[in-house]
């Protein structure tokens, strides 16, 4: 028999558990709500919970499972399984993987969670056969994380928070508490967020009419009216994409990638917001860089959190693993 | 006796050749002209005649040397030895692995000087004891190379070139044909030019009086200049090592290194541009960020690509090494 192992994807509002064969398929799946107000333990419990579910639901014992992958937001310290600091939920120097491990008696690796996506991505999705693999998720904020010659790269442990990274020309305010950073642009809530702008600043557009108030606007609601040919619509895709594309010239000319995924819930845009990318991006690189390199939307992209979390768990806990 | 090997920067002007030994340790060295105007055979020939001439001077045969280390400028194919592209010489798909092994009779290596350099001072200069070191050169242009984890980051073999991200700000020509670029400002070359063109513009400063011609300004005259509190060389230096900082910025969100070394002819400037550097990076970067995070000037500044390109080779070619 394959082996398998389970893949947990924990989000600020949904935790996504899966079943995950060793060829990345996906063997069964279940969503349910984080509920992070309730606390850490909380948290934990219900991917104990989910843990078991799996176990009875497959068929598949947990001992019959290599272990428990979890992909989470924040700062990881992923030698010790410590969650140091996550802003979409509480926990703050909280030992992930000592708790799971004594709730389900599974072995556990914890990773961050944009890591574990585009690994996912990377060993069973859109970047399969590249060495060199670039991911973007677009969502509340937008991250990266990339595999370097087959390796995961973590630096000190935070690597990869493009979402912060400022732009002199921008002058909104971000969660984070700086001005002028990507992601007040470049991610599901900047979209929504320069819909909201565009309908309170008394531009002409249907965007003034989709909700009851310009606050409830969201990213699908920019491509909804971009594809009626909302002018004011268009102009945010097409400024959202510019900077994508402006951010992903830095990143080849820093990183070398063979492709780019672009992935998340800010990704649904899709070719709307890839083509001014593509462009911005190939207009600033320099020519080297061209041959071969593509940006493609992610292949898995509502599962690659889970199947990339469950992959890992594998190559970290599985037989010969070298835990590195 | 402990193991040696011959590093050889080969840069646009001259070509540094040393014997070092495995700690790092310079054994003989000597500089020469590159004279690359004379074509690939001569500079290769340059190289061969240095290893014989470090063979006869230090007294230890070539058989007693694991092998050559060459650090050169451009895009390099590690694998093949192949030099792909180098914008300083004429080398375009140019087997120096092959032509020098074939010259001199002992195994070579062949990586990009910024790697060479960086690797360098992280096993023998200011990175010793870190995991992700990052350093930059600031020469003719500016680059960075990076170690991950104590290996040497390639990308796709043409990573680190920062020197051509763009500013939307900037409106300079740079030699890649592009408009922008970093390095029109951060680099030797670039404080060379804003003298020039401050002195163009009628600017008042002793920078008009150093050389018979605006067009002979260095960057070390902006450093003495700056040192006899010239306001105009003052408000150079900042406004460099404003944008280093800004660089530095977004290679420590995405990359997250320990300590980040600035080295190469630029860096000469000191803390004249460091200060500027270290505050802009330091305030526009995330707090998590932060803590043990340094920014230090090169230690071994002048030999660190010859140290690195030995110890690079001793590595790849050494007994026991995997080839990786």
């Amino acid at each position: 028999m394959t082996a398998c192992a389970i893949g947990v994807d924990i989000g600020g509002t949904n935790i996504q558990c899966g079943l995950v064969s060793e060829e990345g398929a996906l063997l069964w799946m279940n969503s349910v709500p984080t509920e992070a107000y309730k606390g850490n333990e909380h948290v934990m419990g219900v991917v104990a919970e989910q843990v078991d579910l799996a176990a009875r639901q497959s068929g598949i014992p947990k001992h019959g499972m290599t272990g428990i992958g979890i992909g989470m937001p924040g700062a990881i310290d992923s030698e010790t399984g410590v969650c140091i600091q996550s802003s979409n939920l509480a926990f703050r120097n909280y030992p992930v993987r000592e708790r799971l491990q004594s709730m389900t008696s599974m072995p556990v690796a914890v990773e961050n969670d944009v890591r574990m996506y585009v690994y996912g991505e990377a060993a069973a999705g859109a970047g399969q056969s590249h060495r060199n693999v670039l991911g973007l998720t677009l969502g509340t904020g937008v991250a990266a994380a990339w595999i370097h010659n087959g390796e995961l790269y973590r630096g000190g442990g935070i690597s990869g928070e493009i979402g912060h990274i400022r732009f002199e020309e921008l002058h909104e305010s971000c969660t984070c508490g700086g001005i002028g950073c990507l992601e007040t642009i470049v991610s599901a809530t900047g979209l929504a967020l320069q819909a909201k702008q565009a309908v309170m600043n008394g531009e002409r557009s249907m965007l003034a009419e989709l909700r009851g108030s310009p606050d409830q606007l969201t990213a699908k609601d920019v491509s909804d009216a971009y594809d009626r040919q909302d002018p004011v619509a268009i102009a945010i895709m097409n400024r959202t994409g510019t900077y994508l594309g402006k951010a992903l010239s830095y990143l080849v000319q820093i990183l070398d990638p063979d492709i780019i995924i672009i992935g998340g819930g800010g990704a649904k845009a899709g070719e709307r917001l890839l083509t001014p990318a593509r462009e911005t991006m190939f207009r600033l690189i320099q020519p080297i860089y061209h041959e071969g390199l593509s940006v493609v939307p992610a292949a898995r992209n509502d599962e690659a959190g889970v199947i990339g979390s469950a992959l890992w768990a594998m190559r970290k806990l599985g037989a010969g693993a070298s835990g590195k």
